[in-house]
Formats: C-alpha cells, structure tokens, sequence
C-alpha cells in the first residue's frame, strides 16, 4: 500500500481500500475500454459516514475524488485521470433497498443499487420501476442518478431525473445533504436535488434516492412497422401519440439496414420482408388486462396507410414475440459493432419537429462530401433523440477513416446545433465531450456552470477533469 | 415622478414607468390582500432587453428588484417590501405566444402570457396545456414558473417544474441566460433551468419558457364518491391508480363539511345525499373517445363498495355535470371564507402512504387540546397534498382565535414534520412563511440555499426580504 492508501485504510478500516492489482483493474478502466486511468487509491465505503469521512479527507488534502457505479457510462466519466492526486470511490457496497412504500408509489435505494435490482424489488411489490436500459444488469442507481440516464421508458415516464423524489448527497467538504423526501409536492425552499441530477459526480457524490414506482402495465402490444421516410416516421409518431397519449410506451426508429444486421446478428429472418428504408418499433401499455389497445391501434396503422406513411406492419401476438421483436431492436448497437471495424457513434437530440429534416439533411450530407461514409441510424424518435453512427460499408485505412469521420461528426453537430439540438441527449459529456462542449455551448451558460462549480467545490476536488476542464 | 423614476424613464421611456396614484396600487397589493407594500418605482418593460437593462440598472444601485406577475400569488413573494430601496418590475407586457409547436408538442411563451390565454392558444392547436388553478384567468406563465405553481393537474402532468422543457432568465447583474430548447432529453452539461422555477424571482427572472404541451383527453369521467374515512379514500387512491394508471388526472378529497359548505354556497342540493365524512372528486380521461373508462371505474368502485371503502357514488352523466361536480370542489375555499369569519389556513403535504394517519392524527389532536378549533380539510389526495384549516365553528374573539390557531398550526407543522411532510405544498416560502421555513429547516439544507443565493445574487436585489431574511 502507498501512503495515501495506508491512510484510508486507517480511516475506513483496511477491508474499504482495494490494493490487490487484479481487482483494481476494474476500478481503472470502463465498460467502454476507451478510458483507463490511475489512482492513487481506490476505496469501497460502506456506510454514508464513511463516503462522507473519505470525501472531507480528500477535500482537505486537495485529492480528488472520482465517484463510481457500475462503470457502465459511457463518456469516460467514472474513470481516474491523474494518478498520484485522485481516489476511486466505489459506491458498490452502498447497495441497500431502504424502504418500498406500495401505497406512496416510492422506493429508497442506496446508490450502489443495481438498477435491475431496484427494478426487481419493486416488481416484487406489484409495482414498476421504469427506468431501462441496456446495461442494467451492471449500471447502479447512483450513476444513473449522477448521469440523468435515459434509456428506452422515457418517453412515459421520463429521463432518471423525472423518478428522483428525494436525494441524499455528500458534498465536497463531507457535509451529509439528506432530503429521502417521498413527497410528490414540495415548494418549501429551493429544489436543490437537481444540482446533483446529471452534473456527473462534478458537484457532489449521490449515496441514496427516493424514487417513483408506477402501476405495472398488465397489457403491451408491440408492433414492428415499416416507413418509407423519416418523415412518414414522425407522422405516424403524432397520429399515435394523439390516439394513445401515455399508453404509448415506445417508438423507436431504426434504419432498415440496422433492422437487417441486428436480424443477422440473431440468425433470424427480417420480421418486416420488404425492405423498407425506415422501420419503427412501437410499444403500447395499459395497466388493464384485455386487448383495448388493438383496436384502435389496427385502426391507426389502417389510416396511416392509406396515407402511404405505412408500408407494413407486425403486431407481436404473444409476449414472446413481443420480446423478440425489442431484442431486434436492443440487438441494434452490438449487431453494428461487430460489422463495421470502425464507427463513428454519436447521440444527439433536435426538437421532434425537426428529426426528420435532421435526418434527410443529414443522409445528404454524408453521400456528397463523404461518399465513403455511410449513415447508420436508430435511436428514440419519440424523445427527439437519434444514435447516429458513421461506418464505412468498404474496408477503409484506420487513418483516412478517422479523418472523415472527424469532419462528418463535426459538421453534424454544427447541424444539430443550428437545430436547437442538444450534442449529448442520453449520455453526458465526462471526458469524451468536454471540448466539444466547451467549444459549442454559449457563454452565459459555461459562465453560470463554472459558477456554481467553483461555489460548490470550491476546492475542485469532486470528479476533477470532467465535464469541466482541469484547473479550468 | 421621484428620482428613481425619471431615470427609470430615461431608460425604458416613460410609458413604461407607472406614476399614476391610482394604477400604482395595482402593484403594491397581493391578491390576497394580505401584503401591501411600497416601491421607488413600478416599471413595466416591454421587451426582454428592457428587463435586462432595468435589472442591471438596479443591480448597480444596490435597488431591489420585485418580479411581478398576475399578483395571485399566495405567500406573498411578489409585493415589495421597503418603499425607498426597491423597484417592482411587472412582466405584463411580455405576453406574446412566440411559438406552438404541435408536432414537438411544445409551446413558448414569454412570463406575462396569462395562463388561461396558454390554455387556450393551445386547445386552438388541437393540444393541452394542463397547469390548471383557479387563479388561471389572472396568473401569468412566470409567475407560475417561478412559484412552481401546483393546482388540480398535478396528478397526471406533474407541478410546473415538470411542463418547463426550456427557460430564458434575466440573471441578477442583468445577463440573459436563454435556453429555451424544446428537447425531451439534453444531457449537455448542467441543467440550470431548476434553479429558476419554485425559487420564486430570488436567483432571477423568467422572461420566457417553452413548456410541454399534451394530446387533448376526449373522453373525461367524473365521480363523486362518498367515503367512510381518510383511510378508507387513501385506499379506494391506490385502488384507481393500480386500475387507470395515468387515466386517473384527478382525486380529490374533500371533508364532507367542506362539501356542504360549498353545496349550500351555491345553492344547490347535496349530490351525495348521505352525510359521509369525507368526500373524494375523481376524474379519469382517456384520449379516445367511446366510453372505455365507465365499465372498469363501475367494476372498481363495486368493489371498494363491498369492501366498505366507499359507501355512495355518483357519475356524472354529462359534461355539464361534470362541470357542475368540479366546480363544487373549486368553490370550496371561497365558501368556507365566507361562511367562517376566521379562518386560519395552510397548505402542507405528506407521504401518500401517511395521509390518513395525519389526518386522523390531526383531528383528534385538536378535538382534544382546542375544542373551540374545527380542522376543515380537502386537499389533492393524490399528491399528498392537504389544504388544512382551522375555524371556529362558536362566533369566537378574534384575539382568543388567534392564540388558538397558532398553537394548533405550530403543532400540526411539528406533525408535517415527523411524518416527512413539506410545510409549503404549493404556495411557496415568500414572505408569510419565511421565519417558520427557517426556523424548522435542516441546517445542511438553509446552507446549501444560501450559498447559491449568496452567489447568483452577490449584490442580494434580487426579489429581497423573501425566502431569505433581509440582509441574512
């Protein structure tokens, strides 16, 4: 052990601090593989007390302190970055269910909950909790709470921000900021809780959370439909979203070459044969049993028709199907990865109005300044939120490869810019997106961030080098 | 025109300085006329730059600013305070509807659009907009912005804070930070907007917002439902929400008392014939039309019937009466206000799952340390959300009331404590409850507040002497 590590372990008992190089690795390197850094220590606390002792020796000692989950993010932000100055805090042995109240609709969970944990007890009580996405079998509560994840419920029910009732925080200088409040209405003095909603760790570490839990659907109907534009996409979008309102839990776009590899990925015929350019996975809920919901849904799709904004469609006729039909569409990201040796992977988001110009200007774009390129898109159309990726269909040298995509990425997010669009929809800036934010974003915003930054973490000890620059 | 005022003229003009005896009076009195205050001077500028260049104006005078808006507010946050240091600043004339977006479903207004206007220009686009309260005809958008306005759509659409998708702020030294980015997901950095709503103009003030709009429920069904109990509604509430999920936009409670009240103030005949100590409104809506929601509602309310959570119920058989059925529950506060001449009133809220224990609780508490007092309570159920008054049902001395009352408010806000419960549901911290927030407040908490305070606002002109004590 170094001295910084031999001193924690003094602080928090020798059993908190991870010296073993083999189990360190983990600490070091994210999900993604794209960020490994070092430390001078890596700690798992077991207790808000000891997340709060370790957080104030390291802020008088000017040591930075880099909050982790279940390293699952993915723009670099849970990773070390210099090694003899920052400590690893792993909020992983901070796991309890506190609490599941069935009558509030709350759930208190500890920070290094597994998200499908929390998802499981909450089932347990007849309840859902709605926050999904790919990684939850690894991604814990509080990173999803310090990212504001996204995910495929979103449209519903909301970003991770819209279920966070009530936040316990440790601030920079140790201080315990506890408001678990289960309380659906509040306006006695600031809501503070969102300071620490998506800042990424940057002003504060989140160790518990009181959530919302919702009724369970006991009714979904999924259909796979065919589109010939984006723009017929986002029509059958409005017509659907008028007719359903909230029961409509999912509508996702992909293009049909992305329907095709993922089916290929999965050794599994296309489920739409025509080869439609634009495909759309829809997703309808009720909280009552029996099939109110299709009706009205072949009634739609009958209408959209005959306007010619549906070429096809596939209702699934069991829950199995209905599954199959999502795999398809979660199969999407790794299906590409293992096609193209090289992707360009992207995540924006423009006003909904704007998707399917986005998308057409976009496509042409690409086909006449980077004719090697090639546009790979899918993403969450109902939530103005669009994974876009540049491949190249041809083998293509690593080098030439890089400096067409560098300037394809950079004339798209001058596009989504001129959109009113965000260059990080889903998954933050960390390190990944640091400059390119600090390039794009107005003043008066970095302005205020770096003034509540500096206020709050006055010594720039909380996550350093993430979505600010260091020092900066 | 005093000093203050000319070179306030100077530098609006002076057609935006109010000088008139007559039209001041307007400004320096709540709707609740229970603040009157004075001001240097009453400016109403007309365009976001004139209310950047009045605040920076101010700021480097060391002269407080007091936002205005439709002065329903009801904690009084929007009357000035010390007549020679202060400028009130009326947003009135920023009223335009800049833009409604019905494919993004998003609307953006500036601060002085008066909510019922919204309301409508976006029922005009097929379209809801659902903050919905009874001051709707004179609150204006920023205002609600600003007090995190709650009201009878809470339930289903959430507080203000969860419509608001953009904002566009005069900062106290007299920058405009705008982003009015009609994005469902943006993870760009900080999202700063939060510090703007339900902080009630202390950190800065809202000239515009793009807000969410919604599909238009064309179904609506309305239920009066007797009830033996607050338990008893609390469980016939979890009962509709497992059932109808997001279909259920409205619950309710209203004590049978109330009930009369308002019946006899209206006069019209009981619609519940029996005497059920608590009575609850719901409504379910449905974006399709046809009637969906009766047979369930039927089958849910036989149920709660035979368990004996609810003893009567009517339907109402048309819109008209389900109007009729709404607006006895509106009409409650003024009929109450009329019938008793004291009234002492509050507006807290609880965990869902503690509502009937509070309630319970609270009755018998005053019932045997102030029989004089009678607790007269309704309330958004739904949110946890109670408006708990005391009155004397005996003619009583207005002094000897007034002891009483204060010794049962101070109990039952110890109460709202103990049980995890907010002392400001809705109506905000202002003026009338700053000492109480301060004083029962965590300390971690009034820090953390008054340290973003201390650091948007160095020069403290903004909205001064509300949430936080003059100079504290």
């Amino acid at each position: 052990m170094n001295d910084i590590e031999l001193q924690l372990a003094d602080l928090l008992g020798a059993g908190a601090v991870v010296s073993d190089e083999g189990l360190r690795e983990r600490y070091l390197l994210d999900w993604t593989r794209s960020t490994r850094g070092e430390a001078a220590a890596i700690v798992r606390p077991s207790s808000v007390a000891d997340v709060a002792r370790t957080v104030a020796w390291c802020s008088a000692r000017g040591l930075g302190v880099v909050p982790q989950g279940g390293h699952t993010g993915l723009a670099g932000g849970a990773t070390p970055i210099e090694s003899s100055r920052e400590v690893v805090l792993s909020l992983e042995l901070l796991n309890r269910v506190r609490e599941v109240d069935a009558v509030s609709n709350t759930i208190t969970v500890e920070a290094g909950a597994v998200l499908h944990n929390v998802q499981e007890v909450a089932a347990q009580a007849n309840r859902l909790f709605p926050l999904s996405l790919g990684a939850e079998g690894s991604a814990q509560i509080g990173g999803c709470i310090a990212t504001n994840a996204g995910g495929t419920a979103v449209l519903r029910y909301g970003n991770a921000r819209e279920l966070v009732l009530g936040l316990e925080v440790v601030l920079p200088d140790g201080t315990v900021w506890s408001r678990l409040r289960a309380l659906r209405k509040d306006n006695a003095g600031f809501d503070l809780k969102h300071l620490f909603i998506g800042t990424e760790g940057t002003l504060g570490i989140v160790t518990a959370a009181t959530l919302k839990i919702f009724p369970q659907p006991r009714q979904k109907l999924v259909a796979l439909i065919g589109t010939p534009s984006p723009q017929a996409a986002v029509e059958l979008f409005v017509d659907v979203r008028d007719e359903f309102d909230a029961s409509l839990t999912g509508f996702e776009l992909m293009a049909g070459e992305a329907l095709s590899l993922a089916c290929t990925h999965l050794r599994r015929a296309r489920p739409l044969p025509g080869l439609d350019p634009y495909v759309v996975l829809l997703e309808l809920s009720s909280p009552r049993a029996g099939g109110t919901l299709t009706e009205p849904l072949l009634e739609c799709l009958g209408n959209a028709t005959e306007r010619g904004v549906v070429t096809d469609a596939v209702i699934a006729s069991s829950d199995h199907q209905a599954q199959s039909l999502w795999e398809i569409r979660e199969t999407v990201p790794e299906a590409m990865l293992r096609h193209f040796p090289q992707v360009s992977a992207h995540d924006v988001s423009v006003p909904i109005a704007r998707m399917a110009g986005f998308i057409e200007q976009l496509e042409t774009m690409v086909a006449e300044r980077w004719p090697q390129l090639s546009p790979l898109l899918f993403g969450h159309v109902g939530d103005g939120n669009l994974h876009l990726n540049f491949v190249s269909p041809q083998p293509i040298d690593a080098e030439v490869f890089g400096e067409l995509e560098r300037a394809a990425t950079s004339a798209s997010y001058a596009l989504v810019g001129e959109l009113g669009g965000s260059i990080s929809a889903e998954h933050g800036i960390g390190t990944h997106k640091m400059n390119l934010f600090h390039r794009l974003e107005d003043k008066a915003h970095l302005d205020l961030m770096g003034t509540i930054k500096r206020t709050l973490d006055s010594r720039r000890t909380m996550n350093p080098g993430k979505v600010f620059p260091r020092g900066g």
